[in-house]
């Protein structure tokens, strides 16, 4: 049977890594979930059922959302669940209940891509051996892998039935990139009943077959969209006659790199992209910024979000400009609960991986912190653990591919602390 | 035989309304008028033969060069002409030679469109007649009916041989837009034998039949391209590991508009454009600017651009960063010779056009003004005349329009200074 | 008689040189001119009577103009006078009024000095003849001169009485250095009866016995002290808790000078000087700037000032601190009336003079501008005139000096147009 | 005798706050402080002896250094020892060979005040009690506390001479304010034989009768003076002939505080003052900032000074201006021997103080580091110790002032690791 289930991940990871989709739209994806879930026999909950739609963050417009669902439609969606999926709420939770006294525990994993052109190199594996993405995107960050390992366990679980008690939770959330879409799902009250949290990724640094119980390291972070809009005019004849929207933003550029070191830890700030006017001799009526602020807490960050909006504010009073500030994605700071933790390393060492309990090496950013933060608010435990794999290439990166084997060692060790939580 | 010429004018201005080109690509204009020309009796100067290659600025990538030749083709070029435009040195001189003791009268027009797609509405002549552009650029500035009031001139010329002595030379300049072209076509010695030039422009905001017989309003210029190179990273994981291209970029916009105005007269300088960046949570490693500077001077417009130069070249070492600085156009200053432009004013009375000697009020730039400067140099009479017409927009306005009765005044006036000038 | 004036002007103008005053505080100054001018049998004006205290600029606080009173007191002043002098009004104008119909004419001189340390050359003729400053400032513009002119100008109308018909009024401004003082005498109401009105200056580049009718290239000019406001912190420990001033001051400075040239004309922008911090490991919760803003015209000048304004409240809310805009000197533009100017043309000519009706290249500012404006808003005639001289070194200098010979040439043309303007 | 001692802790300290000398100029201090020590039998080494000239940083200049001489004449200074302290090195090392072999115990303490006006509010004890400071100067970081510990501790090793073994070196550092001293007394090859080197601050935030045997959060900091220097001119007369100094300091400034954070660890930079600028209607010719860089590694603040240099030179060749960069003052990082800690630690629990290992809470920066990596870089131990009092008010406010009684503790725990060191 485990052969088969081994057989299956790479199956399903395969398919998910030819079909890469972009959060929000993940249609394809969502409905073979969805699919699977319901025959091995989980409850379905699907698109507004567990997302709150003011919450969601960066999504995009319903012009491209429509083209999608044709694209998804003609590249092997499942008719029937696509009616829950077609505006772009793309989320499924799968739920077991033992219909016995115990828990509820829940695992969440990701399923969106990146806008990143696949590697065509014949030495990048996925295109030598022909699951190179369909399109122009790519799941170059391990979400296929995600969804792929959520799957598997699906699996495990419904094979194992009598084992578990209480309820099991299945989460499968859209647009973790850019940290756009775990809000919603919390917001929905998704976790509200969760006494056990437990998200997981792949990679990350970490080597075959080890294991971290714990990553603490995530940076809370807001991404933003800013526009200022000024007025254009002839930079020869009529310079006064412009309201000069660049000026504003280089001022609020130099000023954002400005905002004080903090205290009480790390902080960081990046304009990632500036584009702005139109010609060479017009005075640039619009300016575009995409930036991010981060903290080592949601204090933190906060901090640098409310100086960044009086930044942005000043600057574009200085030169009598409009600005419109738009949180594109969002993610706070989180900590594991260290007694989760100790279960999960439990389980890992069990299964045979070298593991440890936690560390804060890793600063990346993560909208799992929203569903680690609500669980632990009412008490439950969290942790985000992480399955190492050897890389091809980092995340992020045309070539970035894992080892398909670590799938299996993952799928058994969250399994074990299904197993182990609701047994207790 | 004069109504002859007003339809023939008409006829060429849309046909080359109809099929704009843009600079250093004016492929099928130049055909057309080499042909005409030749068919008129005038000896032809082609491509290189005008155009110091070294010279041209801002001038296309090979690519864009050949894959415009197939457009040109397909689209009605005299396929005999184009080896001498292959390339994309598209200037065409015609010379007719009374071989009678004389001054060398030259008369310059330019050919080139603008990257603007024309307007669609009913309302708008050209479309609503048939001729609006057959692509995405436009004739927005009038090059087209200049190019047809040249071809006018060569007609009437050609026709009233026996009323010219010494040498008339008809300058058909590609890539004005921009202050592109001209230099090339000095540098290679166009008017190293001219004793009367003169440039003329349509419109400006001059009304219907009146003249001005010399613009001496025009602001020296330089169009700069800067790029800035340096080194991408993660910016939460490894800030430091970057070169932050944009910082450097925004400190040069801001320093820019810095540069202190100047006792002698009238300064500019935009920065049209700022490009930077490839993703919000990466240290954008490269940033792009498209800006100008200008003077009432050819001396002022010197202090602004080394005063640019050494910004942009401080501020890249500021951030240890590489930069390069292009200039893709470049006009000077200058003024017309009062001499010839009284001789413009009295033929435009005698056409009965309004007339006025000379304004100080069009404050833009134009590279004619290397023409202009070279002839005066070797002690030759030099100016810049507008022929004012109804305009259905301003220029550069994807409405523009002008009124076509306008085309043969013009080419009355310059043909009678053709005959005052060489009857001297 | 008239050797006995100009040994008399010599002694006053000695006199003033050695004894300056600063605006609002020429005490001892406006003493001797109001004696002066009693003792000539001028009716007197004084202090408030002839300035609206809130229309002053820039006035020193009441410590230093008590501590400067005690000054006076000690050097010379005429204690009948200073009452009306000792809060800092210091202004002073004569009325003789012939009683016959006539017109009404002004004239204006200065009277302060600069804060400037003179030479101690023995090169420098003020030091070497003994009347080089007692104190720390300088009458290093000429307003020893200008008031030295007034008195000798009053000296040949009491004289010469029967000749002149209507009023003559002789206008004494303080604080004209920072175009601090001729707005509180406007306001006050002093020319609102003038039908003619004169000021004057010596040097300002002209040469000895040449004479400038009307100067009409005064720049509008706004003088400000800005003040933000921060917190101050410990610079290692707590950076987060400083509202850093410094950066909100540099943010607003390079704004500043970014302000768009203006297609109507010159403008000017500078920050003379900034001073921020309380030391090299404190956040500085302070920073200060003096600036001042120009413009051709006074609409230019206004352009400049409502954008300066609007600059440093964005750099202020920026980095979330308070500011403060002082107006502390602000001149207008003018231009002289031709007519007036042709007057004073004619009698410099007959006086011997080398003159000219006008000039436009002395690009300074003067807030005698207020006088003439409100005189021509009343549809008289008012102009600015230049008597030049040799000068030892520019004006600001420390040495600074002029030729004492042009003084009697310039009381003669001044008495001249007093006869022309009031018989006419 | 231990209440003699503690009598005469008090009568030094109160001595030495009431006259208190800035760094370089400890002139009266040292002068005590050898007399003390030669009566109570140790060796001295003075001035240059002990200190590098051009090892030290931020020293004033002669004219300042040769009036506080006689202010120090003036004021009880010891005329024996001036000699050696009259240029400004005033440094005082006494040393104790107990003529058997053993190791070289070094203690440092610092001599220099702050240039605070202290306190007259008469709830501020050393005001009340009359041994306030007696000039423009203040013990407000408590060296007065600790020059006195060390001439205490040099008291009690006299008395128990026979119970030291080894070599006793008292260190007496000029200049500890803006880290300017210390490595002039290292590269002075002071500490070469040094095998256990022992520095000690006093308050810093730790309670009374508290002991941290180890501070390791010392900050690496760079001091650095920055002068720019262009061209002055008149703003309104002449912008251009101006090289703006103002100009490249903002944006050197606003570009500073732009370095990028650093994934390794905490970084800081503040220019704490900016002064520019000689009037308001001057373009400035100068501009001088007084900064400092920090971090949280030797490495770190490497980074940060070498970034700092290349913004200061790309802000000056942006403007084409003169720039130079006085390095004032610096400090390394450093850490404690954790064997030394334990021992420090074992003194302090036996004099019944409340002790802790070690701490990395006190964000500060301290020049003592370049004592301890030299004495480690040998494989000496080092370490930082601080002893807790209660405080009045902060260090460096005008009211702070210390519980005297803290001074006798420190210096028998002080005897207590002499003994200890030298026994083993």
């Amino acid at each position: 049977m485990m052969e088969n289930l081994q057989n299956q991940l790479v199956a399903w990871r395969r398919d998910f890594h030819k079909y890469p989709e972009l959060g929000f739209l993940e249609m394809r994806t969502a409905s073979i979930v969805a699919d699977t879930l319901e025959k091995l026999g989980f409850e379905l909950l699907l698109g507004k059922e567990v997302m709150k739609p003011d919450s969601c963050m960066g999504k995009p417009g319903m012009d491209k959302t429509r083209s999608h669902l044709e694209w998804a439609r003609a590249n092997g969606a499942i008719e029937k669940y696509l009616p829950h999926f077609e505006d772009g709420y793309t989320a499924v939770v799968g739920v077991l209940d033992s219909n016995t006294p115990g828990p509820t525990v829940a695992y969440r994993v990701d399923m969106d891509a990146l806008p990143i052109s696949e590697s065509e190199s014949d030495a990048h594996l996925p295109n030598h051996r022909g699951f190179r993405s369909s399109n122009n995107n790519m799941h170059a960050c391990g979400h296929d892998v995600h969804t792929s390992i959520g799957l598997g366990l699906a699996t495990l679980i419904s094979e194992n039935k009598e084992n578990i008690r209480g309820r099991i939770k299945l989460i499968f959330q859209p647009a973790e990139e850019g940290a756009r879409g775990a809000k919603s799902m919390v917001d929905a009250g998704v976790v509200d009943d969760v006494d056990y949290f437990i998200a997981s990724h792949i990679g990350l640094g970490v080597p075959f077959n080890q294991f971290i119980a714990s990553n603490n390291g995530f940076l809370a972070s807001s991404k933003l969209d800013v526009k200022f809009t000024g007025v254009s005019s002839h930079a020869g004849a009529h310079p006064e006659e412009g309201k000069n929207a660049m000026l504003a933003a280089v001022t609020a550029v130099s000023n954002l790199h400005s905002i004080p070191r903090h205290a009480d830890g790390v902080t960081r700030v990046n304009v990632g992209e500036l584009h702005s006017g139109s010609g060479r001799n017009i005075i640039p009526g619009t300016a575009e910024l995409k930036m991010e602020l981060r903290g080592e807490t949601t204090e933190l960050n906060e901090y640098m979000k409310n100086y960044a909006e009086e930044i942005i504010r000043g600057a574009a009073l200085m030169h009598q400009i409009d600005y419109n500030i738009d949180t594109v994605g969002e993610a706070i700071g989180a900590e594991g609960s260290p007694e989760l933790a100790d279960i999960l390393k439990q389980c890992a060492d069990k299964s045979g991986m070298i593991s440890q309990s936690q560390t804060n090496s890793i600063k990346a950013s993560e909208d799992a912190t929203y569903f680690i933060d609500a669980v632990q608010k009412r008490r439950g435990y969290a942790t985000y653990c992480v399955f190492g794999t050897d890389l091809a290439a980092g995340h992020h990166n045309e070539k970035f591919d894992i080892h398909e084997d670590s799938m299996m060692s993952a799928v058994q060790v969250l399994f074990e602390t299904a197993k182990a939580l609701t047994h207790e």
